[in-house]
């Protein structure tokens, strides 16, 4: 069967997996900016704030690796995720000397685009390693926050997955919907868009609408 | 050697698989239950109650996974397991409304429940993996408080593996028990029995004696 | 190409993998050693000192083997690493009864040599999987600091890799050299010593000239 895969095909695996990887170095760099963020805010230095980073931003993808048996995982294997992870973290660093505290929305959208680009592509890495859809979209939302879990357990906070209302469910729907989209024969590279937009849209329109509701909170 | 290998003997070990795979789908349940009741008491929302209840009932067995190299772990090859978590979840959840606040012996009795199923299985799924018998004792205490381990870190509590004192002990009890009897050749699914009532009785004994005690706490 | 490597190369890999496991085996005992001082630091009884030991002995460890895809871990499938953690633990927890509380540098010393003997056996053992040489010194600093991250989470303090300057550049620093020595071609064992010295030199002299500076904290 291999043997009979046609060039047309051959070539779209290919762009596929190019565009996979760009999506998924794209959400390294976006979660570490998140990172970097939540370290600066908890007054750590420079090395903790790359520490932060990196966990932040490789966390998820290396937790959907180790789940779904790609081992060594992509961030280990590559050098490419460290080094987006670290400039994310040194951007952060250096460029908020300039712009002095960083605005709450401005981190709840780089923090959503995260989300998206990587629940998005968690999700379709583990469709392409045979795993069963309905966990594809799990391991989607446990790659999107994984990394985020990480950085909050490491500063000691309650994370954000069980804090607030739509992230864990917003990176749900939108691997769900891509998946489902894909399992029904529509263009994977268009699902994943449309994912994206589901995940990015419904996290950041739930932070505006929830905006003055309490937070709940551990006891 | 594979081709000798005797009718009635496939025939128990595909019940004993059976067993093996039913003990563990029990005993998320179980731990999605605890997980659950964590949650509500921590007044987390339905999804972070879901996601406590996942965590809790399936970290064990995953890092378990992980550790012997069985990878995809079980919860993630096998659609069931995140159901039977997600059923526990639900369960407690709906109906935590009806009963009011859930009783802490209930808690403690299912908590005890589910260590020892998790403990139990653990440890026989790594001799069959070809783990030490002294390596598999310790993965079936591992995972039978590594989920609940998660869960306590997830809501920034000091793990009960460490505040309490008979937890990991009854589940090394438990597992110790059940290896040491079937390295002895006795049959491999009494011993489950043993293995479990040790655990789960010298659990409950002990909360019941030292309920009194002082918890020993983090500084 | 296998077949044509001669006797003397043979024995030099055999003395190179025994060397590895005796610095992974003292490492090992060195950090559950720093591990049961935290654990009676925060008063757990004996068998939450064991859990943290063994967990900080073994996590940085088992973390490596995991992400270089080396599983089951060295630590799953060779007893003697837990043997290891337990007996430290054991020493800590019998002794310090005689020695009364145990001195704060004796800590930080100990806990130098832990993170210099992993960080340098972790470097190397990536590169024996064919890790990239730079991931090969980012894994030896995970693999030095991973066990006390585990220690610091489980008993909910802030992990000492973001509160302290150079914990975790004082492993990048040792694994660095390392791995630069042998990718030039310097002998392996003696980069090996030349990577534990500037490790553990830049750690205890970084935490002798800022011993009175404000700790970063988280908020």
């Amino acid at each position: 069967m291999r043997a009979r895969i046609a060039p047309k095909i051959k070539l779209q695996k290919h762009i596929a997996d190019r565009l996979l990887l760009a999506v998924d170095l794209a959400g390294t760099f976006v979660f570490a900016v998140g990172g970097a963020m939540a370290g600066i805010r908890s007054h750590l230095d420079v090395f903790g704030v790359m520490v932060v980073s990196f966990a932040s931003a490789a966390g998820g993808g290396i937790i959907r690796d180790l789940l779904i048996g790609a081992v060594p995982p992509a961030s280990i294997r590559d050098r490419r995720y460290a080094l987006a992870a670290f400039a994310g973290g040194a951007v952060v660093f250096f460029l908020h000397r300039y712009v002095g505290e960083i605005p709450y929305p401005m981190m709840i959208g780089f923090d959503a685009a995260g989300l998206a680009l990587v629940a998005v592509s968690g999700a379709a890495k583990a469709l392409d390693h045979k795993i069963d859809p309905f966990m594809s979209v799990l391991l989607g939302a446990i790659s999107g926050s994984g990394g985020g879990t990480i950085r909050d357990v490491l500063l000691t906070h309650v994370p954000a997955i069980l804090r607030v209302d739509v992230y864990a469910v917003a990176a749900l729907a939108g691997a769900g919907v891509m998946v489902a989209g894909i399992q029904r024969g529509l263009p994977r590279n268009v699902m994943m868009g449309v994912g994206f937009a589901v995940c990015f849209l419904l996290r950041v329109v739930s932070v505006w609408r929830h905006w003055n509701l309490p937070t709940v909170s551990g006891p």
